[in-house]
């Protein structure tokens, strides 16, 4: 089986994807970008991705990008892992539906906070976003907490590729100036997930 | 076989699911909801989707919400109507990621036109927003177009539900006072999807 590339950087959402790489046992290495000098801009990674962005997947098949797929096609290609409720329509849409409410709505909550001038130009619009971030963040691990994670994994009894992307998301929380024990299901599963040894070796 | 309801609201990405669902020929219901008049915000309909959007789908396993989580589902459901390539992981995947690009930057992109105030609170901030928002929504029709829309349909040679997807977001191009000329395949892609009966339908 060829070898899988994933492109990756510190902070990021493809800390998920390298763990469900681990975990599947996966044969790949790992490209670390320089984000503070911007090396997701430079020519050579816009051929990769041109939306100069991490994580992306060089495969045999071609490049992949956007962390949900990455996670769906790792889940896919190593069904062994049993990483994703491949064959059941309702339990793959559930899944489906925490990955997209992470990217599009928490993820993006989280952006705001760093990256607000993918929105606006003015100095006064992104001081106003940094300082809304935190509570958006608060509701959406509200929805998070009271909705999404069944316990103890995301999805109910069984690990999947979910809880790699929940974690990574709920990572950010400190940074972003949130106390991670206002939601006790979802430090006890950050916690559960710092015990497996993939998440061990994808923050080494 | 049971019924599904689909909760929509006109102008919003539900239709995108209502497509997929007359395309598979799948007995549906469709409640409208007022969103002018935040009935969304109800109690009742927070009860469907405590997120308080649309779309929201209720199936006989349960509710499920998020553009991309329903069509996937409505694919998996109904496989004979060939709505997603489901046996490809990597044409999965790729479908995957077309979804998550229209939900985590597109959709964002168009919603600080008329929604910024999720994101910032000051009336001057707001401003400044809706005044980036269409050249935002030029950058990513230009990936969309450059990028992922393979022709004659967005993965190619044959129709999936995320035909349906990208149909609807650049349905809101004109009311973004962006230009649909702009982007030739889109412009195609937008005729050709109007000449199918189930959008003709869904739109009616």
């Amino acid at each position: 089986m060829s070898h899988l590339t994933l492109y990756s950087a510190p902070g990021t959402c493809a800390l998920a994807v390298r763990i469900a790489l681990l975990e599947a046992q996966a044969p790949h290495d790992v490209v670390t970008l320089d984000l503070p000098n911007a090396q997701q801009r430079s020519p050579e990674y816009l051929a990769i991705n041109p939306k100069g962005r991490v994580p992306a997947l060089v495969t045999e098949q071609g490049i992949l990008t956007e962390t949900s797929a990455l996670l769906l096609y790792v889940a896919q290609r190593f069904p062994a892992a049993r990483l994703a409720p491949l064959d059941d329509p309702f339990a793959l849409a559930r899944m489906q539906e925490l990955h997209s409410y992470l990217a599009s709505t928490v993820h993006v909550a989280h952006a705001h906070g760093r990256r607000a001038a993918r929105w606006a130009d003015e100095p006064s619009s992104h001081k106003d976003m940094r300082r809304k971030m935190p509570q958006n963040m608060v509701e959406c691990f509200n929805v998070i907490e009271q909705h999404y994670l069944q316990g103890p994994w995301a999805l109910g009894e069984a690990y999947s590729v979910a809880d790699a992307y929940l974690f990574t998301v709920a990572s950010w929380l400190e940074s972003d100036g949130v106390d991670i024990a206002l939601f006790p299901k979802v430090t006890a599963h950050t916690q559960r997930m710092l015990e497996r040894p993939a998440v061990q070796r994808a923050l080494a």
